[in-house]
């Protein structure tokens, strides 16, 4: 051989060795993966870096945008990886970090996610997955039954049915409201004599056949953006999500809500969707469910409920009952990365009536095919990984008295926080929590009382100081890396609606203390005595002293 | 305490454990781990049971619809799932397995994927990802780089600017298509004069303000089905995917193409996208991207190149001139869980243009504000996991050499798999390779020679009677587990566009040798000497020695 056919050879061997020869166990990568499996939590904290560095100098160690020429060694990856990627990554299983809506993870989820991934099947049709497509059938099964608690007999005859479906499995919740929408467009404008649907002809075609001059969808202003996006794809426009005003708890103002259906038919708008909410993004709160689908069967709509935080809520007989009328609606968005606690990617939605999803159905020759089980006739992604075995496995190993039990305790440390939060001197409580979110706001007790006798113009200044001083307590927290809050903005009433910036706590991590929450409010009291942030506190003062 | 309240109280404890208590060592869960760890190929095989059990027989497994109400011990469901859920999952890996599009992963995949999955962060904004976005941004340079070769100026400004992605990371090619045909979409109705703009309005409101009776996107016949799926979910309907014929090499007909865009602009239906295929489903075809690209400007359509297959052909300077024309498409979809090597669940698309995607971008006020980093204020999909960094690592790992070695080696084995074939007595080939797809069916050479001579009613007769056998051959070596090929139906025009039922085999597993295509040919033929397809095979002879 010359050397050049030698060193081919050389190449195509070493590709055909990543592909048959498992890294070896004093290999970093194998050190790494021992790592995590013995000391999850060790290695988290010992990697990751808790001072935040600038994203523009992550930047610089990901700036090569050319595909490298030659392979690298696994072990340098595996190197750099750990320096320069995990060492800047966000601690989401800490504590201490509230802000978000990931938490820890049960510890069995990372090896039966090995498992998952080993298999690499591919839920879109049955030649690719086999056995998961009859699992993924009882986990939309299970959640069915958690939602609407048919009888056995309607399990027995719907749930492994090849013609039906009764969810979709989604990669999250913002498909899974996607997929229901898409639902209920296509019912809404079926075929009907000269007209094949608008699946078939598109809206246009169905709006101007059914004589209509829009098409709505419903929901609170405090409605996850994921669905004004879905209007926007769908066709309908964003415009098309019509915003309906809440109450001071961010519920949903029912009356509005008529109001607003009746004000769109008259326009010739039709509402082909109602949202509700069960468990707002910013403050975790629950539409009047009952009430709503209530409205949606007056109006002929759709009546969908995102429950992609608050579903499992289903869980807690203490707390169920926040959810009723949920058992009304046409079809229900789950997130299971959230509060089922499985990691990230996997979302689904179930509808109510099984013959539903037939009105997104499609079918191919080479996959798919009609009457066969595949799951991917009617769900909007094509090839999906077997995420639902990891639901499965965390609805049979923490069962519903163990998802109760998470349910439970989120809410108490919310209550718990709130007073704490209300007995402080430096901060305001802002929403109550009616599931586990709260959100409160740097504000000292004599600024409160400032803002109560203040005209509205006083109130305004005021409240753009505290917006200034909230936002710089949360993103100096953030940087310093002990603990994080997010932040968000809100128009509360009793600020006569100005937009005002608030903290915003999440608390869905079983492993978050009382202590701890007291050391996030004792570290931003500290924030807020800060140098850089003094001018904006004299100012604060200096306004609230003088309110006239 | 009670006896009621001590059990709570140990069921607290118990959940608190499971997210900070790791596996033992010893656990069936930590030995299965370690068992896929060391020999992953030897842990599918030993597990995966071959033979293949009905579905409705694996389903009695699955049939539980309530969710348990009380605990079960993760060694319980470890083995239930090795026993129940892997036993009967689908050999993907398997070198035998040539019928669909996922094979072997590389070895590095499985720990770097137990990396992600414990650091559990979400991509659709850097407060939970920081140097996830960064990186993910790096991906899409890199592969916009591979596709439209910019210079080292345009990804510095480009590649990390926030208020420009230069593509989007999606759960897979489904996902991938839709957000560019959304984007295609939003671009060709803007915002202009009185009209705020589709995405704003809607789909009825643009047209009507266009003067348009429609608006149409154009594919081959051989299209993928998520594009006639997008054109229903974008609100155009599915009659408005319009299938454009294709010459004997499944390739699209640019005359033809011509012609529809220009009956369809008699009609006042806007051709809002052209996709170009590069790698078909069916038959791995690339249709003329680079004839394609010019009729679309033509046309002033949005050109779209849907590479989630042949994309990585790029990798190959030997083949990468089946893909010119390629960076004149306006956006390309990658599947990175195809011929990238990633687990299922991996797919982008990137945009020539920065700005072309700002079409879809949207915000919130608690994520992705304006302004920032992050990334879900253009992607499709809200929360999504870090696949991102398993593909850095594939384009670092094996690098555009090593992806060229199994490039090459799929495309040269396909042609083999071809010549093998063409020898044989009992079988035709249906497709020629381009890429590493290829089509042929049970079809013995003197029914080939008959059909050679028989009239269009004989050959109707002699080609359904291959059908129903090229089928039971499928299905049955399928279900013996020991070898899998697809099976789709095609009209060959040698056929008189007949509709014929064919084996699809996909070689991009590099461990596939000669010897198991050998195996599997031989399979079938003995498989064509089943007594149960007796019946079917004498009168195919028959109908073969009377052709008159």
């Amino acid at each position: 051989m010359t050397g050049k056919k030698k060193s081919a050879q050389a190449s195509i061997e070493a590709m055909h060795r990543v592909f048959t020869v498992p890294e070896a166990p004093e290999s970093t990568l194998s050190r790494i993966d021992q790592n995590i499996s013995r000391n999850l939590a060790g290695f988290l904290q010992e990697h990751i870096v808790a001072v935040e560095r600038d994203l523009s100098e992550v930047e610089k160690d990901f700036s090569d945008y050319a595909i490298p020429e030659k392979p690298i060694f696994v072990s340098e990856q595996a190197q750099f990886l750990l320096e320069k990627l995990v060492a800047n990554s966000v601690h989401t299983a800490s504590p201490s970090f509230i802000g978000h809506m990931t938490s820890a993870l049960p510890y069995f989820m990372l090896p039966l996610s090995k498992i998952m991934i080993a298999l690499n099947q591919n839920l879109v049709k049955t030649e690719t997955s086999k056995a998961f497509t009859p699992m993924e059938r009882q986990v939309l099964g299970m959640i069915h039954r958690l939602v609407y608690e048919q009888d056995g007999a309607f399990y027995r005859k719907w749930m492994h049915d090849p013609r039906h479906a009764l969810g979709a499995m989604c990669s999250g919740g913002t498909v899974a409201n996607l997929t229901a929408l898409w639902v209920a467009r296509n019912n809404a404008f079926p075929a009907e004599g000269s007209f094949r649907g608008i699946h078939q002809e598109g809206l246009f075609r169905a709006l101007r056949y059914y004589g209509c001059e829009g098409a709505a969808i419903l929901v609170s202003r405090r409605g996850h953006y994921s669905l004004r996006k879905a209007a926007d794809v769908l066709g309908l426009g964003r415009e098309f999500l019509v915003p309906v005003d809440t109450d001071d708890d961010n519920k949903i103002q029912t009356d509005a809500l008529r109001e607003k259906c009746i004000e769109l038919h008259r326009q010739k708008i039709r509402v082909i969707a109602i949202c509700g909410i069960a468990g707002t993004t910013e403050t975790g709160n629950v539409d009047p469910l009952d009430a709503m689908a209530d409205i949606a069967r007056e109006f002929g709509a759709h009546f969908h409920v995102d429950a992609a935080w608050g579903g499992p809520t289903l869980f807690s007989r203490t707390h169920r009952h926040l959810m009723r009328g949920i058992e009304k609606a046409d079809s229900v968005t789950f997130d299971a990365h959230k509060q089922l606690y499985v990691p990230m990617g996997a979302g689904l939605v179930v509808f109510r009536d099984p013959s539903l999803a037939s009105a997104v159905e499609h079918h191919a020759q080479y996959i798919i095919r009609k009457g066969s089980r595949d799951l991917g006739s009617t769900t909007l992604e094509g090839s999906r990984p077997g995420m639902s075995m990891l639901i499965q496995s965390g609805l049979k190993i923490l069962a519903r008295e163990g998802y109760e039990i998470l349910i439970d305790q989120g809410i108490d440390k919310a209550r718990t926080f709130a007073e704490m939060i209300d007995n402080e001197q430096d901060f305001e409580l802002v929403t109550q929590p009616e599931l586990n979110i709260l959100t409160y706001r740097f504000c000292p007790k004599n600024v409160q009382d400032a803002l109560a006798r203040a005209t509205a113009d006083q109130s305004e200044k005021i409240n753009t100081c505290l917006n200034r001083i909230t936002k710089f307590i949360q993103k100096t927290q953030r940087e310093r890396g002990k603990a994080f809050v997010s932040r968000t903005r809100l128009e509360p009433a009793r600020h006569d609606h100005f937009p005002c910036i608030v903290f915003r706590v999440v608390l869905a991590n079983p492993l978050t203390t009382r202590e701890i929450l007291a050391d996030i409010l004792a570290e931003q009291r500290e924030l807020a005595t800060e140098p850089e942030i003094q001018d904006e506190i004299s100012i604060l003062h200096q306004m609230a002293a003088s309110p006239q």
